[in-house]
């Protein structure tokens, strides 16, 4: 099997060569999945995934132009002989990189049917093969997710559809979506509610909507614990695109849902830093909001443009924000069960199949270096005693009232009283900055 | 004392003349304050409040520029005769322009002396004199807040400043603000937390600073207890300016934040659709959102303009806007003890002291409309019934169990299994829009 | 024929039912094509165009989904085949709805062959059919433009390619165009250069494009001549998507390059409102830039969403963006030979075939208000008083020597010595908001 | 005097120390002063500037709270007195730091009196010390320019106001502005038109005011050579803030109008990335194109934050953004007269008086980096090579005929009959940023 497969002929295991020139793009420079930093493997500390979707099945095809990549594993006599290839194609992809998870949609695997029961067929059998392939590479399911979106159905929602019958189908859908990650040893399972939203508030019933998208979760949780899965659920928050409204705006959005509905304790949040700047806020932001709030689970590590208005995935190649989210993420111990996926494509102007690899290392080597920089930051503390001392009020007297709990208003008052006007402190943001600089 | 108030000698009550031509902008063309619509009258629909600060000590100064405001309420000895002369105008104005609600922030009111005390001692003096007035002219009081802002003690915050001497600055200033809540009868006491946020993530502990917030919010709460107040409580949602964050972002990230901190029944939401906007969302968005989780208390009806990126407080003057927001404040209801303040201020180049009326009076009109729009809408149930009809498959069958929380996955899918795909259904969003542009 | 093509079977010519109802959305309200309006007649004031692209080969395909719309139309054996009969589709529209005019792209009207000598024989026989169907219909063209964007050989732009042989395809293309719209009788033609940008700073030479690109334009404008072509050249700009930076961002970027290769005596601009809001200006900025500098062609009657960052192409439906451009046309004398297209899209979840005209009408409708009311604010002319009242002060003296640009600096001076300070003088925005609303 | 101006008394020069750790930032680990490269010293790449208005006249206030900043040289018994001891302590900073340069606007240095006679009297003692300060320290004046924004006389704009005598009164203050400038030895002299544009277009004749700006620029011409003034205009383009719509919107459009009243041949480009981006720019668009057009003068560097909507004047310290620059300036030969203008200020929040050092000393590294950065790009030529390689087929053949503007389209006609259909060649958008990574 491996001679019809290999489709990336000419390249060979991407090797770890640290002091390759500029021009040498088919190397890591950086990304050393077996070094050591603060106690963990590199590639334990990174946790990297390829996605299925825009690596595999991407065709180029963009609002305004029509497919430009055009892949051999693509070239079959039938939709499952193409699925077969594809997959493959993308483990001898995933070997080749030394990645060891990947992610992807139940549609992306597997080629929709007809009916529900065709297309249940279909994802059986493409499992089977995945799942053999999983064995013999090593290579693991990150996160599994079902397509809730592309399909026509779907056009009005899926969980938040105003016809009950689609939001049937998209439960029937979620329901083998979860056997499958059960049968694949998923770590985790994401719900992207791309349609769970609205294009027109005049023929949207907002309450409406949001109770039923929380009724489909509730039914889900339960259907988790009766099959015995283990995995962790996300929500991947977007503020818009395709919907004019996503209702999943934000982590704090997705927060406020959860808890208002108590379903805060079956999920956690798979934060994508490009959703992130769509929503106004700063590339690090979400990551770590959802991580302060404790449900940050994973992270799919792309980027956007901050002048552009749309979702580009574009790797994520910026050390300053590889370095930011590495940073949360060491704070917090660690992202497992969750990890760094690569939810990125190449441009559909990289049609190259060696820009597929080298999109991949340009990014892995980005987050290795942000690793890097994060580890000398927490290390050498510089960063965090300037913090730690910024908020000493707060371990004593007046300060430590406050902070757990048990100051007043009055005792507050008297403070002042006593204690009068408080003295200026600089904010230091430019010493900060600078010295932030210095880790990069 | 009449004599020494009449600021606007020129201008007389505002009468309503509904056939005015294009150029009287000095009399209502569309409120009629008396006038009963769906059974109530509609300055108990509008419930309009002018706000102090914008409208009586805005100077229009802006970033670029100095003052160009100079009103002759301003022109005193002393910070208090200034302070007192400006109050009188204000209750001019109220009553001329017959709006029986206005809002304030302390400092507005009242001058801030070199201690705590003698700021304590002004705002007394001062609200003596605002009560007496209240009781002469029926205007009554919105909503209260304190300025914990303005001051440069506030500049890295106040609830979440690092230096705890400055968070006890802001309890005993808002210890005083509640006590004057309570004196003047206000109907709510609102916290915008213009500072509570960062301008860096680098200098900053969000985790330590959000529970401080909450923590503040909690000794808010047991003092309004222990004193016996009556009114609501709002938190004004913004998502930046002055700050780069502010943790208030937008309807849904505040209903996180009090939901996970177990805040939630203490607290509704005061709305400012120039905020909405500057977090991303359309200008009805938070507003049917807040509503929606049954959380909307109050509006500050103003406006930004979409292609800026910072609040220009604006007054509201668009019919397609203020007939949404009406529609959503018809359909639960009502607003109070809430209200619709005119958060807003003219440009710093609308210097003639009638411009003040004119602004106030285009806003009020604009507001009418969208009342009267609203009520038709209302009225005639085109629209209602479109979108109930659009729901209906969640009233019997597989819906109705769905709507109750009683199905099962299994149970969607063996619906599926039975019914095969669900038929297309239009969302008609064109029909929907060229119906609400015959209510316009 | 006339049988084979009554795809629009259950509805009949659109009628003019001035009273109708919120429901009855088939017939025009407001739009009353013969009417007179200040010596015009509707119909001239707005040139309505119907755009092919959208109207006739638009799928419902978004990035996130699949193919929603399945037009009668679309269903032949073969390529061409489909191309007659959603000609003839588009013709049975333009005559119910009672539109003069449509707009299309080269491909749109008929199929790409396998090489450019196919193309174009497939564009002469379609070209054929359009014209014996203008002929018999009486609709015309208001403007043909060649598709550089949407075939995978234009992914890197067209006259902007660093491949020259791509260039020449495109030049190959236009020129092809060019003899289309003089066989077909086009007003108009337009340039939107979608891929003539970059997607990366990092791999362009932005010197070298902006260069070609004019050099391209100069070998069109004398192909135009040479042949005797009439129309008009208009290019359209934006600012953004597909490319992260387009060259023709907006107006005064293209007046900027039109100028700097002293082409502008040949070019006008075709503004889209749409892109005009992604570049960061208000609705009706391009168009009154435009239209100032003498350089308004002729507008696409579109809109998008002020809190989206990508086009939407919804029909305009906004009463008071509609009087602001309508205002702008009525005080250049109008746009002909340009008119007001409509490159807009029924929603992809608008999936009735009914909904094609209830957009158009809902949008026809929109301009029709928006005309009667600028119609009403220039005969009344209050606005425009005001507004000459306020640059009174350049109609004599110092002003009129400004005007005439016979003033010099120490005359200025001179000037400021002898009079000292300007008064003050309120620029009255809400004033004009007021009184704009009055007409609204 | 020395000792009265030693307001900085605990900080000695700025030394170079490469090898400085993390906490030590009073000193520059990357600018040296003197270090050749590519054949120029390090200053003259550089060419820093410090600005006068933000660093020694800035309060902290802000549109939501008052002055933060208490600065020493601001305690003096009358306006005059402080205004030199400002100035003293400005030379003090210039050289400790070792900046060649500083910038200022005309009431920065010099209180405005109460006539314009008086205002100049202020202008021509404060000018007098200033030029006696240069002389002893060699610092020069990079660029002047006249504050005609902040004067309540200029709320309706300068240039563009609707009233000819504040025009008159703009151009008295630029006539002196130049003789100051010759007096002063400015190597540039800026317009920035902040209040040149609009707050709503209903009160606004668009038309006039651009013909009135068009006007007042040629008078400036005619006197600057009249006085025999040899410095560069530059027009320094901002998108909005505090107008709504500013004239000089970007590069483009500031070329467009220049180029429109024929005025190209007298004004460059001041570009601002942080105004850059406002205009929904990435960061060095505007210093790229301005470039391309050989209209790029002088960069005031300092950055905005992406995800914040109006200017925040942030020093710079992104080191991607200021390779970006320093390549194009290496590029384009130099900056030189011009240079880079720190128009950045401190936080508000940063009130030390060591941080005015900092955020200098870390604006000045990150530069310097940059620079190095850059250096290094071009003189290994990867990236060079990559792009003429790109554009290769424009050096021969068909490509050589339309680089030179003599192929028609007949010609490229043929080339693609000849030729067919153009090969695929990948845009390796990925490739560049992991190459470009390598040297950052």
């Amino acid at each position: 099997m491996a001679t019809e497969t290999e489709l990336f002929a000419g390249i060979p295991k991407i090797p770890y060569v640290p002091d390759a020139g500029a021009r040498d793009v088919l190397c890591f420079k950086h990304y050393s999945a077996e070094e050591v930093l603060l106690g963990r493997k590199m590639e334990d500390w990174l946790r990297f995934s390829v996605c299925y979707w825009h690596s595999f099945c991407g065709t180029g095809a963009d609002p305004f132009g029509f497919q430009t990549l055009h892949r051999p594993w693509n070239e079959g006599a039938t939709p499952m002989e193409c699925a077969k290839k594809r997959l493959h194609a993308a483990f001898e992809f995933f070997t080749k990189l030394g990645v060891k998870y990947y992610t992807f949609h139940d549609r992306d695997m597997s080629p929709e049917g007809s009916t529900l029961e065709e297309s249940n067929r279909n994802l059986d059998e493409m499992t089977d093969l995945a799942l053999q392939l999983q064995i013999r590479t090593g290579v693991k399911v990150l996160w599994v997710t079902c397509n809730l979106f592309a399909h026509s159905r779907y056009m009005n929602g899926a969980a938040t559809n105003p016809d009950c019958h689609v939001l049937a189908f998209a439960g029937a859908q979620v329901k083998k979506g979860l056997d499958v990650a059960k049968k694949l040893g998923a770590e985790n399972f994401v719900f992207w509610g791309g349609r769970e939203g609205f294009y027109s508030i005049h023929n949207t019933d907002v309450a409406a909507e949001l109770k039923h998208m929380a009724n489909f979760f509730k039914m889900v949780v339960k259907y988790k614990e009766k099959i015995g899965l283990k995995c962790q659920f996300l929500i991947e928050p977007k503020p818009k695109e395709p919907c004019k409204h996503q209702y999943d705006y934000d982590a704090m959005s997705v927060i406020g849902f959860l808890k208002h509905y108590e379903l805060d304790s079956h999920f956690k949040l798979n934060i994508e830093p490009n959703h992130t700047t769509l929503a106004g806020h700063s590339y690090e932001h979400d990551v770590v909001m959802a991580s302060v709030f404790g449900m940050l689970g994973s992270v799919d590590s792309n980027t956007g443009s901050p002048d552009l208005g749309w979702d580009t995935d574009q790797f994520p190649m910026d050390i300053r924000n590889t370095t930011m989210i590495m940073k949360t993420v060491i704070e917090q111990g660690g992202l497992q069960p969750g990890g760094l996926n690569f939810d990125a494509k190449v441009r559909r102007e990289s049609t190259d199949l060696e820009d597929l690899f080298i999109a991949h290392i340009g990014a892995m080597d980005a987050f290795a270096r942000g690793l890097r920089n994060a580890v000398r930051i927490i290390e050498e503390g510089v960063v965090t005693s300037m913090v730690k001392e910024r908020y000493m009020s707060f371990s004593h007297g007046i300060g430590q009232k406050v902070e757990d709990g048990s100051a007043s208003l009055e005792e507050l008052e008297d403070f002042v009283k006593q204690n009068g006007e408080p003295k200026v402190t600089s904010g230091k943001q430019e010493k900060y900055e600078t010295v932030f600089n210095h880790y990069l």
